[in-house]
C-alpha cells in the first residue's frame, strides 16, 4: 500500500473508554486514524439510530497529541457515528477499514444483536467498507487489553490486504487475559446460545416499583466450531456476519406450507374503518 | 385448537399508536391478548435493550373495555418489552404467538436492522416463539390500516396452525392503501438496498450546530423476489428472518485466505502495558 490506509474508529463504550484508546493506539501504527465515537456509554444499543431527535458532533481533544489521529465525539449511537463519519465528517474520503471497540465485555453468540460495538461494524459493512468489531470477554472495571493488541493489529493488516467477503463484517472476541498466552485465531460460527433473563425488582424513594434487567447466559451448543468454544478454549474467535437477515432456506418451506398463498384472503370489510 | 391461543403484542411506535390498536383489534378475534408495549415512540431503536438504567412497567388502561385484552406499558425498548413479558409478566405462561406493530412506516430491506418493530419479533424468535413483525409502508400521520386487517389475521392463523421454521421470525410489510386491492402474499428475500444519508445542519438558539439525519432509500436490486418488488407491485411481502448472523459461506473463504491463521502472531510485548 503506497499511502497510509484511512481507518475509521468507533465504539459503544464512549470515546473515553480504555478499549477505544487501546484500539486507537494500535491503529495509528498502521494508518491515518479518524475517530467518531459516542460521547457517552451506549452498551446494549443494538443497531439503534437517532431519527426523532437532533444529533450533535464536536471535535474531541481526547486523542490530542497523537500524530495521525483526528477525533470527534457525538451525541449519537454507534451506528449514527458511522453514518456521521461517512456522510458528514469524511464526505468525499472513503475509509479503507472501519473498526469498532475494543468492547468492554463479550459480544459472542446472540449478544451480537444487542451490541452497539457490532452495530458500528455492521453499519460500516452496509456502506460497503471492510469492517471489524473487537470485544474483550472481560467485564472487570479496568480490564487488561495488552494481550489483544498484536492480534488486533494483525487481523486489521490481514483484512486491509485480503479484504472481506462481500456484505460481511467480522465479530472478533478475545478471551480475558490469563497466565496462558492466546492459542491463536479461529474462524467460527455464532453459538446457538441465549440469555435467560431475570428482573431484579426494587422500590424507588417514592414508593414506585422499578426493575433491573439481570440475565444469565445459557449455552447448550456444544459445537467446537462456535465463538463460545473458541473463547472458552483460549482462542480469538472471528465470526463473519451478514446483514441480509433473510432466512433463505425458509422461503421454500413457507411456499410449500402456507395454504393462504393459494387461497385468497377473505376481506373483512365491514368494521375495517373502525380502526 | 381447543383453547384460545395466548398472543403477546408489542410495537415500537408506543402503546397509543393507531398501528398497535389495529393489531390488538385483529388479535382479540383469534386469541387472548397480552400487550406489553413502550410508553413512548421507539422508532429506529434497532435491537437496543436497557442495561444501564432501570425499567418501569405499569398496567395500562389504553385497551380497557376490550374483552380478552390485558395491557402493560413500559419505559423500555421493544426488545425489553418482550423480555419483560416473558420473564416478568407472563412468567410460567408461554405465548403461542408474538406479534409486533403494525409499524407506521416501511421496514423492508435493510431497514429491518434499524427497526424496533422487528427487534420485538426477533426477540420473540430468540425465545423460541413463533413471531411476526407487521409494518405498513405509509408514512402519513394518520395512515389507513383497514386493508391490512384480514391479511394480518390470516397470516397469524396460518402461523398458529403450521408454525415457523426453527430460529426464524417473519418480517411482513403491507403496501400503502390505494384504490386497488392487495394482490396477495409473496414470500420474499430482503432487497439489497441501502440508505444514503444526508445531515441537515442547523444552529440552535445558543449558536451551537446540530444535525438531523435525513436519508433517502436507494434500491439498485432489481430482483422480482424481493420485499421491495412485492410492495412496489401491490403485494404483501413476507420475509423469513434469521438471528444467527453467521455468514456461513464466508467461513471457508476466510480459512483459505488468511495467512495469519498459519503464521503465529508476533507478540507486541514492549509497550503493551501503556494502554
Amino acid at each position: 500500500m503506497s499511502k497510509k490506509p484511512l481507518i475509521l474508529v468507533s465504539n459503544d463504550d464512549g470515546i473515553t473508554a480504555k478499549g477505544i484508546r487501546t484500539l486507537v493506539y494500535a491503529m495509528k501504527e498502521i494508518g491515518e486514524v479518524v475517530v467518531v465515537a459516542p460521547n457517552s456509554p451506549q452498551s446494549g444499543m443494538g443497531h439503534a439510530i437517532t431519527i426523532h431527535s437532533p444529533l450533535k458532533i464536536y471535535r474531541s481533544d481526547v486523542f490530542d497529541g497523537l500524530e495521525g489521529v483526528t477525533a470527534y465525539e457525538s451525541s449519537g449511537t454507534p451506528a449514527d457515528c458511522i453514518k456521521l463519519a461517512k456522510y458528514h465528517i469524511l464526505k468525499g474520503r472513503t475509509p479503507d477499514l472501519v473498526v469498532s471497540g475494543i468492547n468492554h465485555g463479550s459480544n459472542t453468540s446472540i449478544s451480537i444483536l444487542y451490541s452497539g460495538t457490532m452495530s458500528a461494524a455492521i453499519e460500516g459493512a452496509i456502506e460497503g467498507l471492510p469492517a471489524i468489531g473487537f470485544s474483550l470477554c472481560d467485564h472487570e472495571k479496568d480490564p487488561d487489553f495488552s494481550h489483544t493488541i498484536s492480534y488486533v493489529r494483525d487481523i486489521c493488516l490481514q483484512v486491509l490486504k485480503s479484504g472481506l467477503p462481500k456484505a460481511t463484517a467480522l465479530n472478533v472476541n478475545f478471551p480475558k487475559k490469563t497466565a496462558h498466552p492466546i492459542k491463536g485465531i479461529k474462524i467460527c460460527r455464532q453459538a446457538k446460545a441465549t440469555w435467560k433473563e431475570e428482573f431484579d425488582e426494587r422500590v424507588d424513594p417514592y414508593g414506585r416499583k422499578y426493575l433491573w434487567l439481570a440475565g444469565s447466559f445459557h449455552n447448550p451448543d456444544k459445537g467446537e466450531d462456535t465463538d463460545e468454544w473458541a473463547i472458552a478454549n483460549g482462542h480469538v474467535s472471528v465470526v463473519p456476519c451478514v446483514f441480509d437477515l433473510t432466512a433463505h432456506h425458509a422461503i421454500a418451506i413457507l411456499n410449500d406450507d402456507w395454504e393462504i398463498l393459494r387461497q385468497p384472503t377473505e376481506k373483512i370489510a365491514d368494521h375495517a374503518d373502525n380502526f
